[in-house]
């Protein structure tokens, strides 16, 4: 690539406010960069949907992506990562990162007895996609994959220390009482927010791990490897829903209490492009 | 209308699944009649989005039923027929019916203190409708309107027994305490299927409204009046959802303990008119 494409943003992409997660990790490990976020939370949330439709889903908001004109994709979404990497490079010639293959590097090295656990979505899940990772690098490790459909609406609605919230935790951890599990991999932007609650019923011999400071790292790297690190200031991030900004900078705030000022809403542009 | 044109079938439309406890409704008391669903499963929930966004995925839906040639579309999802009806009346051209003023006049009828409770999605309850047309019937009424966010996922992951669901329940109807309601709506087609639990916690003396049954008094008063009532056997019911058929059937099965073995997947027909 030319020096010139070094000075193009970086795009994240996810489903919602959770890519949020990755994007902050992404801005403290490479402070020089710029950023367009794209949360499309008119189709929120994607980890109940069909393989199809999640794919569908993730080319329209790439499409959207690249026409701002990015230099590399971050696809912040677990269950967009277990589905649409391939589809996605095809469609951008760029560079397209995803928060799975990272994560289960990280909980790889982190495991000493080889026993992990693996959360997220159905659809994340069901694809099998940690699962086949976490095998490629420790082909003799013991895998207990669950999904966890409620954590998702109990971050958004902002239940974070609920009893309730406890109650449901509890009950999806229950598939892994009687098994020496030493590292749960988080497999979700949204389930961090909820490491108190699990990091208590599992107590502090399991590891947590989310994948969002190894994926910024695996995208330093890989910005190194190209040559295409920006070496000039001012960064910036510009965010984009695909439903209400408002309702976005709101949760985003409660969430990450930092404010989240400007939001744009592309639905005009995407609407010549996208389908259903 | 023409002979020809009573003989059509029913448009029934919602955002996913709930929707089909107005079906029943309407098979029970009006079983001549066919019906086309359609479950919008693939953007599935729509009652935490924009006014805008709602009304757009309504239009969309709408346009795929009047391609089915309805005589009349029952809007089933409480949220589309808070903000959607009087643009859905001008897009098809044939009668539409909400649920929203047939569960007012349920309530309105069946309150005697006129203090009344009406729980709902964040955008049915931010629309005001409920409010308007209770106080249409009830001028002096006392209303109480609160969102319940979390109720359409606990459902849809068919927590319906469990202890977590007992405490949100309790959490979101702390809201009445200290008001002397005696008649609580339930202002959206999952919530019926928590009435255990919200009965248990408010006391037999509150009267709980559901659309249900109400919506299809009204739909066979209407077929009555416009001389739409369809003579002939059989009846039938086809069923249409924008994403996996499969797991709508599964859903459905388990929450109405009925089989529905053919679920069509329209998204190719959709596609070539739907915007993102």
């Amino acid at each position: 690539m030319s020096a010139g494409q070094s000075s193009l943003p970086i795009g994240v992409f996810d489903s919602g406010v959770g890519g949020l997660t990755v994007l902050k990790e992404l801005t403290y490990r490479l402070p020089h960069e710029s950023f367009v976020y794209l949360g499309d939370t008119a189709r929120v949330p994607y980890g109940n949907r069909s393989p199809e439709t999640i794919v569908r889903y993730a080319l329209e908001c790439a499409a959207f992506l690249a026409q701002q004109q990015i230099k590399l994709l971050v696809v912040a979404c677990n269950t967009v990562s277990a589905f649409a990497l391939p589809d996605l490079e095809k469609l951008l010639g760029i560079p397209v990162i995803g928060v799975i293959r990272p994560g289960a590097e990280k909980a790889a090295l982190t495991s000493s007895s080889g026993h992990i656990a693996v959360a997220g979505t159905a659809a994340t899940i069901g694809s099998g996609a940690y699962q086949r990772e976490l095998l490629a690098r420790l082909p003799a490790a013991t895998i207990t994959a669950f999904a966890c459909p409620l954590f998702v609406p109990l971050v958004e609605e902002h239940f974070l220390h609920h009893p309730a919230t406890e109650l449901i935790v509890a009950e999806y951890l229950k598939v892994l009482e009687g098994k020496s599990v030493d590292t749960l991999l988080l497999g979700c932007t949204h389930y961090p927010f909820l490491a108190p609650f699990i990091q208590k019923k599992l107590g502090n011999k399991v590891a947590l791990i989310d994948s969002a400071s190894a994926c910024a790292e695996k995208v330093a790297q890989l910005l190194e490897e190209k040559n295409l690190m920006n070496a000039f200031f001012p960064s910036s991030c510009v965010y984009y829903v695909s439903d209400d900004p408002a309702k976005f900078s709101k949760l985003a705030e409660q969430l990450f209490r930092v404010p989240i000022p400007t939001v744009h809403h592309p639905i005009l542009n995407i609407q010549q492009q996208l389908a259903f």
